[in-house]
């Protein structure tokens, strides 16, 4: 609809995950109408992404240097791994304030629909580690899905001769959630993994 | 959360209108993974918005040249001007089909409270405007709020010496709304501005 440069960011915006054509017409005369360190700071930050993000040499986790903050913090306890499946998962463990270990992150999920095998994700740097250090528990985390679950299955076989402790995050009804709208799978495999809080 | 690089981008995205922290955070890691040249092309637009932008030097929508494309068209009815308050008004009142004339910015609405008077808007250049060209109708579009409101009240009063015809867009019940939900002031200006269909 407009032309010229105002319709170059509103284009660039509307290429974004979440962004749709209205967003991206008010972001734009947003950036217009404010003030101009808005614009050169967002711009300046995106220049610099590609050439200046790095990943953590031990987790692989994005980082701004050599080591990401959670492996250079000796109070964390880096004797438990958890092993996700892309950086942005690492802040909503962190949220959750349930686990002081360090993270691994793999680089995605296995997928032979996409053509994702064991060696494309970081599983032989993974085994490292554990030959090195003295892990005593291998956290995984990958998503409950069919990929997520696909990764699990096949890092469980992976780890379980060394002798580490393995294990996986709960699946089951989400809490707040209705029980009547929780779909099959979910409950499925909340009943599965039913916890027996008085023994018989 | 993150740090470097990838925080500096989500906290630059977080800044702007209707990206909360978790989209922002989904989009840097997007533009992380994405080609090189959809984050280049970004920051290329961004940078470029301010110096670039300019105004049509008729109509004062945003523009790529001297005239915007709207008032460079020889095919629209020149005797017709909508006035807005902005130019992402423009757009809205495009999308209709409805209308064939060309507009008038004036760059936002009359607001005591803001200290926004008639100086402050381009309020003379439209007079001028009126002054040079045979133009017959001005549709005030200015939004059903209180400035918009006020500012199309002083409109009237200052084009109606002028022997031009002056309309405002009708306010009522939006199509495809439930008349049990409207709010009073919306369902009191549908009665006000009721159409007679039979006349009695």
């Amino acid at each position: 609809m407009f032309e010229g440069p105002i319709q170059e960011v509103i284009d660039a915006l509307g290429e974004l995950p979440g962004i749709g054509p209205r967003s991206a017409q008010r972001i734009a005369f947003y950036l217009l109408a404010a003030d101009d360190d808005v614009t050169t700071r967002l711009a300046n930050a995106l220049s610099n992404l590609k050439e200046n993000a790095r990943f953590c040499s031990t987790c692989f986790m994005i980082s701004a240097g050599e080591q990401c903050r959670i492996c250079s913090d000796a109070t964390r306890d880096h004797s438990k791994i958890c092993v996700v499946e892309t950086s942005s998962d690492v802040p909503a463990i962190e949220r959750t304030r349930e686990f002081r270990g360090v993270y691994h992150v793999l680089g995605g999920a296995l997928s032979p629909m996409q053509g994702i095998g064991p060696d494309n994700l970081r599983i032989r740097e993974l085994l490292q580690r554990l030959g090195d250090e003295s892990v005593t528990e291998v956290i995984i985390a990958t998503s409950p899905n069919v990929d997520g679950d696909a990764t699990a299955t096949y890092l469980v076989r992976l780890l379980s001769p060394l002798g580490i402790t393995v294990s996986r995050l709960a699946s089951g009804l989400p809490v707040g959630g209705d029980l009547e709208y929780a779909d099959e799978i979910t409950l499925g495999r909340a009943f599965a993994g039913r916890r027996v809080l008085v023994e018989g």
